[in-house]
């Protein structure tokens, strides 16, 4: 059995990993208040892998091994079902927040998988075997990976080149050097996802490249304690959270990076692009076709809260017969279930790539990534709605606990007859923690920017849609004959 | 074999049936100018099952004896999948407009077998014999059948007994004699969709009732030319049309009735419920679960032509480059796959009646139905965007064939270089008459109205969805004990 | 006293003009089955002219002489209103449908006023003159004016020269040649609206022009019977109607031609652009920005019909006080009201042109004509959805005057108690003609393209709105000094 | 002069006061550290009276005697259009958050005013007198004022009187004694916005009573340090803030209280309704009128806020050009310069009281504020979209004077070229706090519930609306004759 339990997790990362927050360097992230917070959140994926009642999913046996399931490499639509279940789970257990540490990793692996299989055959290199090996060595050591995908990119409009030319050549990270023993890189990442608390950081191109951009055309993976790997921590978040408040942010954290290449030097055996500008094009893509089946799948549980925080405060407010309120809640499980339906077609209608990994259809995944994004602000709108302006008025945990005041309050908060006025507040709170705090705004920031914006989406809806048949059949109701 | 050609379904329309078209007796539907075109639509069915491309989807064989696949009790999601791909193939045939014949006449006849069974079960009755010999005699002589659900209803917020008290017993259909050999009936049906052309109705009640509305809690099925029964047409959607400016609309149209019943008479083996007025409201909403699935279903081609036409005129007009173009192109794709996602999940998630009848899941079923019913004017303004202001101010087809018009007509009509100017008028008539044309306006109409309206979407999808679960998660984010 | 009686106006039409109907000439477009409809409609305007109770806003008396209050140019904000009054009242006695004969002329020429005025001025140019001496003409003669705008654009990607020299050099109206006495035009304008019906059209360039463009740049206004001149009606919309049934379609039409420049002729002083490219791009703006005020004015009877008709069918089924119901009458009236208070800031937030001419606030007019344009199939879906099914299954006129069927069908079409069942299917098909029926179509497709599409709309706010001021208050919030 | 300073303001906040933040008692409001920030940004009111910028805004002048203008009492469409102006850049400068110790306090003397005139002239009271008085009493010392209108409301389906029957006659505030100096009253008023600091609070009643309701018809206006009287602050939105990561909410907060009348003694000249019940829903909707007017008018730097926010980062991003972006913008300009017409056409239609007050049109008020509130969470996302996820990922303030770190976070931070990178962080930290933080949810919350929910804003306009006009226009379309 090679599991790691969550403490050989947290103390794997005290490995003198340089990252600052709030323009200080932390000495031990462990330790520390707010990466902390994250790195508790993160331990949940061990936790479940050693808890009987998650083991079954989280855990894969193969030839006596035992292994995290994340790292099993998808075969069939059953597969892709599982591992959706799995991520599904594990985001239950962190109340709405993705755990992400393995996550993104192995959907960044089977893209490398993919595109370095179809590299080694059109070019005749040999990258299949070292994203091979490294794959192997993640799975068996059971680490934790991020992904530093976005560049910083500087000015939207123009190329990596192009800034490069106009003073600005960190705005993508780069190859700047070629040696005998590997290369070494330069430049910013940035919204890197937990890599204050993991052990590997994979790096993938994120957009087409141009021959000019060769240099930029680069993949690879390194220890987040490499030398010249620098991590700034985004403060977004990190306020001290009363934990009656926010009962969820004040215990559930995801850290995001500007992660700085500071050339940084990459052995051979770790690099899985290495100017093949032709290829950062489809590797950007492979990664994001089955990222975005992630996202999908780690978006249920936050919709069902939204759903189910409703319903409850519907309940306690005693206006759960309002015609106006059964509308909005019937709206609510709309959009929860449509995209619950849509994540398992994603995944029955999976494609098998020529190395036998089963991909989500790209079709349904973008369908149902635009149906969570474009209508999450009006869900959160609902959920305010029917729960009322309490949301942002309600007293603090503590004046409960006032002698004078504890009574009060109780009655204050007290809504439907026979319910319990704590309760109320309780899910007034988780209510307001979800929509209406640092913690609700960064969800909806990332509804619409994780995985790629909505007009990424658009783009590939229309790229993977059979529009040939569409056009046919409109050709033959309007009589044309070809 | 006892499957009937398309000539013996016309020829057994010629019963003396009593149907009234713009105040005026119809001698014989199967000539009339605009009740012929709504026979020649239903022919399709028949068409199907001869020929080879669709006797496989649209003919089961069974012990020797072939059948209309529309009366095999579904027994299994792939039973569902394989009913909704008939029923969509069928409706592509009829050039978005759904043959519906069979798919309604069925859907209460699944409806009446798992009602029939529950009251047989509870009441000691034996109204199961009756359905089951019915539904042999339908299936065996390849009938087609109609259902007349929708009373009058005069005024909404009364029920049936309180409106006879104020002088309108007729809102809603009841018996008024109960003999030896059977109930006499009486009262008026709305909407109900091809009676003029179907050998067969099947009544079944609207809504729940109370004691008091006993009487009208009553189910029944009766040849069409019955005595005392008669069809008042209506006459929408019945204008002469130009087969080159509506391609669809002057070959395609259904016919619905006001379906008056004026003492009619109904023999035992005919009477599926007689009074027992708690079942009144189960019965009714058993008839919709099926047949808002078969709805969904006939759905599809309908959104398949929106997206088709539109890329089509995006093409032929030569902006399908256009950002706001290609906007709007995605999110039709979105909206037509979404529901088909939602269909065949409605399928796969399919519940089993304890006599084995497979039932689409109604949750699903209600969001799919929703999720079309209010997008569709959306998608409709989307195309109509794309299309432009030609859809209601192009020349005719007599102006092409003019000597001295021909020429400028049909440079006028040029859009994208290289690209046929008939053929672009085509495709713009097609998307007139599919959304800006009195047949545009009856599907905007049905997409709100048909198979109940949304509000009763909304109740089922309130009723149906496992609220349970939701709240429970939402208690537990929240930290409330129970 | 100048102004034309309705039947001079007529007369006045039976001109020798070439108009094609159905790829037939037309003898004689007063006597013209589906022309007449149209003709009849617009005397309309001629009417309130004669009318006591709307003379005071159709006509102005200045030195002693009456004209139509059309031709009045406005020189404040007030001036504003009241042409909208006047616009917004003939199009409510149309039914809901605008007149259009003198609207969108004069709007032509208040455009015309405003920039041969700043083309004499910059390029020394003696335009002023001839738009003066026209406009007075039309005036002394209360004409009826169309104007031809839209060209027939072939390849929406490709300018004017791009296509001639692709073969296709009628795809907009230009110059092929200069004489002593004037100028010879040849090429195509579509969408022209009532040009069957009016004595003068006026032509404007549709989009700005390249250098190379430059004898695409041309405007001029002849009368209609001119040599060389052909109208093709479109037949969208002409089917008979019935009155009973299509309450407004039967008696109200406008009629759209594809305009065919044949080699036509146009003296001198009828030659109001003749190759200043610069200028084609500031006129096409200047009419839209009149016209769009115009068309946001003659909305208003529409949104307001869409209001009462929901709020009548609301109150004869029975349902006011249904939640959903009050739910969505509240949004028609926010729709409906909202567009009026733009419609009166427009005119109030006027601006004045150097020759004294108030011009309609830009910015509040584009707005107020994306508010109405973008939720108008909104609107149309709740009319229909309180209106119910019934708007495309009634029964006809002719089924209420059966000695047997009449007694039934009242008894059918009965709703609220103590409501008038002719009065409900009389509402019903007011709400069928207004939103599920060819006329329906037809709004549907004006509300989004007529006047410039939705983008254009957009590209406009964005160029009118003061963005410097809205820039700097973030700014300013954001700590940022310049 | 009678104006005071912004010292003298703070200085009487010092009163004895009794109010708990967090379960503990304030020992002095001025110098807690988040109520302390709340009363900074209230001092914005006393130092426009003194800024010669604002002042003639702020301060109008009567007989030689200088008064703040909210103490004015409007008389006709340009006074409340300069009141709405005075909200507007109170606000303004207020960093979009809503001042509100006058316009609140205002808005409720003005209905008190209007409503005890009627109540005098029906019922032969006196309130008008007392009302009178108070009013000049505040306005003579310049004092801030808050109101209490919204009760805790226990079960929401349940009246006052219900529920003191079920065991929670607190959930209103209610007479709990009359004696011969004063009354008694007792209970809970939630959402009490600025009591903290403002030295007035005016109770008013919540809603429509019913008979047995009589004791919770009450109004009236004590001195927040009136014994008996304690404040229970939320404390949402009340976490520390660096000032260069949240710009707005560092510096700007209102507070909010559960406001607790516990046996509190009120002098009968303070007294303005006791017991007259018929009376309270009046009042209740009298207030509402004023105070919607105040909402939309302080609501126009936010929505203005958002625009010039998503402009300035759209530029900064360097994607003003992208479709999809200009898109956004012309939406968001369309959503503020709407309301800003609506807030303008609601003062020029103002309706006058009999006794000469001047009331904004409640129909044109309670439309704009739908429009604001069903519209603003759309706008926030469309903000957040154009902004990015930087919006939540962003390095912190302190990164940038990190000697190693600087310089890389400003590279991180480039956009468009030639652009500030500091510039580009500090404006989308202010895009974060205005829409991503507990800052920007307090917002959104209020969006939907502040001034009444958006329920109570539709009733309003279907009670509202010439809704005969509306149908009778029907009536004569469709030729029913009455």
């Amino acid at each position: 059995m090679t599991l790691r339990t969550p403490d050989q997790y947290v103390t794997s990362l005290r490995d003198g990993r340089r990252v600052f927050y709030r323009g200080t360097l932390v000495p031990d992230v462990t330790t520390h208040p707010v990466i902390g917070r994250a790195i508790r959140h993160a331990s949940i994926d061990y936790l479940m892998a050693e808890d009987p009642r998650h083991s079954g999913l989280a855990v894969v046996e193969k030839n006596g091994t035992h292994r995290s399931r994340y790292f099993a490499t998808p075969c069939s639509g059953d597969d892709l079902l599982k591992r959706s279940q799995l991520i599904e789970t594990a985001t239950r257990l962190g109340a709405t927040l993705v755990v992400l540490i393995k996550e993104i990793g192995t959907d960044a692996l089977f893209a490398l998988g993919n595109v370095s299989g179809e590299m080694d055959a059109r070019l005749g290199t040999h990258y299949s075997d070292r994203v091979r090996a490294f794959h192997e060595h993640c799975a068996s050591q059971d680490l934790a990976l991020a992904v530093a995908q976005t560049d910083v990119k500087g000015d939207r409009s123009l190329g990596p080149s192009e800034q490069a030319a106009l003073g600005n050549p960190d705005a993508y990270v780069r190859i700047v050097a070629r040696r005998d023993d590997g290369i070494v890189v330069r430049g910013m990442k940035t919204h890197t996802s937990c890599t204050t608390n993991v052990n590997e950081v994979i790096v993938l191109p994120t957009r087409a490249m141009a021959e000019a951009d060769a240099d930029y055309a680069v993949s690879f993976a390194i220890p987040v304690n490499t030398p010249g790997v620098t991590l700034v921590a985004s403060p977004h978040g990190g306020s001290e959270r009363d934990d009656f408040d926010h009962p969820i942010s004040s215990k559930h954290k995801m850290m995001e990076t500007l992660t700085i290449f500071d050339d940084v030097f990459v052995p051979w055996d770790r690099v899985f692009m290495n100017g093949e500008w032709q290829w950062a094009g489809p590797l950007a893509l492979a990664f994001v076709e089955f990222h975005r089946f992630t996202a999908i799948s780690y978006k249920l549980p936050l919709v069902d809260a939204l759903v189910g925080s409703a319903m409850l405060l519907a309940e306690l407010n005693g206006v759960e017969r309002a015609g106006h309120v059964r509308d909005k809640l019937s709206w609510l499980i709309g959009y929860a279930e449509t995209l619950r339906a849509l994540v398992q077609a994603s995944a029955s209608r999976f494609r098998l790539h020529a190395n036998g990994t089963a991909v989500p259809d790209p079709l349904t995944v973008n369908i149902a990534k635009m149906h969570f994004a474009t209508n999450y602000h009006v869900a959160v709108a609902r959920v305010q709605d029917i729960a009322g302006g309490t949301l942002v008025t309600a007293p603090a945990g503590a004046d409960l606990d006032h002698p004078e005041l504890g009574d009060w309050v109780r009655r204050a908060m007290m809504g439907k007859v026979g319910t319990d006025a704590v309760h109320r507040l309780k899910a007034l709170n988780l209510a307001s923690d979800l929509t209406s705090s640092d913690f609700g705004g960064y969800q909806e920031v990332l509804a619409i920017h994780a995985e790629g914006s909505i007009e990424a989406q658009k783009l590939t809806i229309l790229r993977q849609y059979d529009g040939g048949a569409a056009k046919s059949y409109a050709r033959d109701l309007a009589g044309i004959d070809r």
